[in-house]
């Protein structure tokens, strides 16, 4: 079953599909989206999911009459730099992409993210087509952020810029690591903690099934989630207001990532004791005690870390929380659970409450 | 005098404002348009304006309760490039640019088209203002089309990205060189030429006023020239048919700059020879003999060239407008006249005649 959702972004609006076996139909779909025979498409991935799907999607795009061109470039956060992309840049220029070309990114997050922006710029913004090939990248493929990395700073460098089509494999998913699992499970479930609770409590449920990857529920997990964050992105797309709730978790986790070093936690832990850490914050503030234990549940069930080791001292994830974009004007400004399935924008938490909150998630042993 | 005009699009619409002394009132303005103190402002400009013109504009920036930043690079096309981009990206950042700062472009295109691409992606797109301090710019800064060039071709990597505002103080045209002069008045009889039976004729009438710089005749020619701009891009915002049109002699235009190498002919120069060509194909074509003969008369009273050097071969030009990104698909496109003050979009032209043309614009003598 292939199960479909839509982006509603006006004249920016665009379909996202989740199945099996749908790699096989991208030369197809590319043309029904409206991309030209004649106009070269331009896929980027990165070495490891290129060995895996490159040549399936290449066969594809061929057998539906298109050329071809391919650029795959290392895996890891370190390619999402501004060499990578003039790199990128010039093998559209070289493989003659035109104005009605496309650029398709097969890959997780930082394929998309590079692509995307490939896409935005070349020539002033080109087609674009997502096919997300790790569980995290649901959340960074709906929305249209896409960007490069400053050497001083993550993401510093892009634009918001919606793809025509989002391509949702779920096979592509079966060679996805354990561990990567997990950190993708912590965006969707996510989803659920900041706007609906029975989808929260539906994680906790089936936490075994997603951790094996089961198809059905792998495949209700990816739409909802999809569908969830298109209706926060639908409301907001340039990210001027209530668009922020999707950051739960993010100002601390971030700080966990800057401090570590990217790489030391995967993107989806960092978020989870980001949001472990949300739900003690939530309750200084007076919210019940319960979100924190429920959401801890939902984490744990999932193989997700919940504490900070202790080599992340407090001072060093306050100072890169300061210099978190997330701080406009100087305050501090951070996503609280007002229940299981509710968040809050808070523009003036304190800093002691933050610095506690640090330190009760460094109370305990392991992270895990 | 202010003159102001407002380019239509919808929620992205801007005013132009167009007069004397406007430098002094920057401070103001940015005020007016909203951005708020607490955020850093970002001047970028290039050696050769920043010395006349960045302490006044910083001064008023200052005065009005702004924290400013500046940064300024070697003036010339050499520095729009994604080093200088990533240059000034650094600046920004350790500016403490947030996500309400403005880029502001004090220069020329070049200056506008780096600094526009930098404020179109420092986090993913923040404010952006003009102050085009040459008369080419009044066309480059309307229409939101900003770039920076790829080692392997002109303008490949921007975006289309609005200002909230365009400044023209008439003060900072009195410090240009002669040939820059006619090289901007190329661009605003242009804009006669496709849209303006009247204003081209006004300004062969004036060229001698305009050549010398007289406020009152510079004031209306940049106010019509930006206003039939504007008109054009309002309706075409992103180059999907009709805006086509302001390309008219851009496709000769760019292959006698990029055979003669960027600098050997300014880029008004190299249009208005395109231009010539242009009417030339029109003749070719069985329209009036006599739009080349007024297109001519134009230019050269604009102190404009109108013939090839023949050290331009045929060769080298066609080969470089197969490399145009204008032809989509390998068809040749030109912006053809109908008559002086009206143009059409013709894409089923011969090689043939375009060499024809090449031919006929090297015959006589001198370019001048």
């Amino acid at each position: 079953m292939t199960r479909s959702i839509t982006v509603e972004l006006g004249e920016r609006s665009y379909p996202i599909l989740i199945g099996s076996g749908l790699l096989q139909q991208i030369g197809g779909l590319c043309r029904e989206v409206g991309y030209p025979q004649r106009s070269p498409l331009l896929v980027v991935s990165d070495s490891e999911v290129a060995p895996l799907y490159l040549a399936a999607v290449e066969a594809s795009l061929t057998a539906a009459g298109y050329t071809v061109v391919s650029h795959v470039f290392p895996s890891g956060e370190a390619s999402k730099s501004l060499t990578v992309y003039e790199e990128v840049m010039t093998t559209a220029i070289q493989g003659g992409l035109d104005r009605r070309s496309a650029v398709l990114a097969l890959g997780g997050g930082v394929v998309g993210d590079l692509a995307g922006f490939v896409a935005a710029t070349y020539m002033r913004g080109i087609g674009f087509v997502q096919i997300p090939t790790t569980i995290l990248a649901h959340d960074s493929s709906v929305g249209g952020k896409v960007a490069v990395n400053h050497p001083l700073a993550k993401n510093m460098v892009g634009a918001f810029y919606q793809p025509s089509l989002v391509l949702y494999d779920l096979d592509t998913l079966q060679s996805l690591p354990p561990r990567q699992v997990a950190s993708g499970l912590a965006e969707v479930v996510k989803h659920g903690l900041i706007l609906d609770r029975e989808f929260a409590y539906w994680c906790l449920e089936h936490a075994a099934e997603l951790l094996a990857l089961q198809p059905e529920a792998l495949g209700y997990a990816l739409e909802r989630g999809c569908a969830i964050k298109a209706a926060v992105v639908a409301g907001d797309e340039r990210e001027h207001g209530q668009r922020a709730i999707l950051n739960l978790g993010h100002t601390i986790g971030h700080a966990i990532e800057a401090v570590g070093g990217y790489g030391a936690f995967l993107h989806g832990e960092a978020i989870a004791i980001g949001m472990a850490g949300s739900a003690l914050l939530a309750a200084r503030l007076g919210r019940d005690q319960a979100i924190y234990t429920d959401t801890v549940a939902m984490l744990t069930a999932l193989g997700l870390p919940v504490r900070l080791p202790v080599e992340y001292t407090e001072e060093a994830l306050m100072e890169a929380m300061m210099h978190d974009k997330k701080f406009k004007e100087g305050q501090m400004t951070f996503i609280v659970p007002d229940s299981i399935g509710a968040v809050s924008i808070v523009d003036d938490i304190r800093q002691e409450d933050v610095r506690g909150v640090i330190a009760q998630l460094q109370k305990e042993g392991s992270p895990w």
